[in-house]
């Protein structure tokens, strides 16, 4: 219960302590084009758990980072994240007018604004990786290595893949093997660059990173199964959005696949296999545990 | 005569070298989303004088450079030109169905796979670019750099900052000082970038990479003007576009403000500087020099 009580004191301050830096890495300097800059804030600082910088600074402290080269990643993989939520709400895509209780980007600055919004964060991110070869210029190829990742998570082999696929496959059933696929690219990529930059950047092995790649991507899909099982089981109330959405969607979920008892399965066995894997690195951050802990069993 | 003889044959030899090896450069590998993968080609194999990866890599042979680690830069700069063509086609922005005579990637794969692959292009240019950092892992500092310039000249303060301030003026009369930004922005900065990324990995000094920007800078002035001026002057046969598209679009341009007359000086002046500039520079590539020539006097 302490611990508990501890867990949650501890993790709002991290949230606090990343809104700000992210506020510190947004464009300061403005000029005729400073709607954009509104734009890309007001999408990137909309609230939202902040998962994936949270879980790259904990493995980055894991294998003993403690230098602020993981300060420009962190805030870079929030603007990949933020720029691929702001066009999955395009007219276009889902269409979607709100997002957290708040308007969606085109709402507020129009369609066009949206697009360049997105395309601005998405080209930011990097903009803003890069400064890390300022900061530590001596670890360049380490650097080098970790936009590589960030790159390749993001793009057409994952996060931007999943999105096509599941894009191209609205309103069809599709397989499992489809769905785990959409899954492991559109929730799990982003969250393995997470983890894996924290791991790069705070000086794993090869072998290490590999192992915290498989981590992530069990605890990708555990928390992807677990959307679904609360798409189902939850009230509009406790998870802040409406509940049922897959069904009135005709989406294919684990649910509907396996049903909700085997959909509880899957999320026990591919966290206990994530927990299992991290407790087998050399090191230990507790708060990473309970943090993967707290994702994959939440109730919101 | 026979000199642009000659210069017409390599150019369209190094053409087809940039080609193909922005054809190797595409994505390989398929699977569920190989739709967005065909979208990519479709879009970046499209045709268009490759001016950005060509003038990247004369630069680069300019400052003695002769490795394999500009091509990813010189198939990345063309994505990133490639991407901004796509949105800027979307019916949210230009809603243009026709480019360069083929339809538009949104009229042939819709809007939701016109945006991603606008996406994709984006991020598959700095996915690419990363690849230096396995060719030359020792020059890893100056690869950054490089990478730190595309990316700053692709996004806000660079390409998609023009973009916005054009969009966002659409249909206005703007000042000369915002037209400036627009022409330095959205067409100066990305050929500021192939310039200046070809000086960086060419070995220039950090004097030498200004010069560059300088040089690269007025030739993209000169370049849009002229476009301005072949808008007016030309003929449909000839520019293989509508003429008088400005007019039409009532877009303030160099002509509309200055008068054709002036607007020609323009040229003249800005490109006279930008060559008296490039032969300050230490070494010489007559093919390059022939090249600014060229597209700031040319009929189309």
């Amino acid at each position: 219960m302490s611990l508990n009580l501890d867990f949650k004191v501890q993790k709002e301050q991290k949230v606090r302590e990343i809104e700000d830096s992210l506020q510190n890495y947004l464009p300061k300097q403005k000029g005729y084009q400073k709607i954009i800059m509104e734009a890309m804030g007001y999408s990137l600082l909309a609230g939202g758990k902040r998962l994936r910088p949270m879980l790259m600074k904990e493995t980055y402290t894991l294998f003993g980072g403690h230098s602020k080269v993981i300060e420009p990643f962190m805030a870079a993989i929030e603007m990949v994240h933020t720029y691929s939520l702001v066009h999955d709400d395009l007219p276009a895509m889902d269409n979607d007018e709100y997002r957290r209780g708040r308007k969606t980007t085109h709402v507020v600055y129009g369609e066009d604004m949206a697009i360049l919004a997105g395309d601005a964060l998405l080209n930011y991110a990097f903009e803003t990786a890069v400064k890390a070869f300022v900061l530590e210029p001596e670890d360049s190829l380490t650097i080098g290595n970790a936009i590589r990742v960030l790159g390749e998570k993001a793009g057409i082999y994952g996060m931007l893949g999943g999105q096509v696929i599941d894009v191209k496959e609205t309103g069809h059933a599709v397989s499992k093997d489809v769905l785990d696929t959409i899954y492991e690219l559109k929730t799990g990529a982003l969250i393995e660059a997470a983890m894996m930059i924290g791991a790069i950047l705070g000086g794993a092995s090869q072998e290490e990173v590999k192992t915290v790649e498989r981590i992530a991507s069990l605890v990708g899909l555990a928390f992807q199964v677990q959307d679904d099982i609360l798409d189902v089981t939850s009230t509009q109330e406790e998870l802040g959005k409406p509940i049922h959405s897959d069904e009135k969607n005709e989406k294919t979920t684990y649910v509907t696949l396996l049903g909700i008892d085997d959909a509880k399965k899957v999320v026990e066995e591919k966290s206990e296999e994530a927990i299992s894997l991290l407790r087998t690195l050399p090191n230990e951050n507790p708060y990473l545990e309970e943090l993967l802990m707290e994702l994959i069993h939440r109730k919101k």
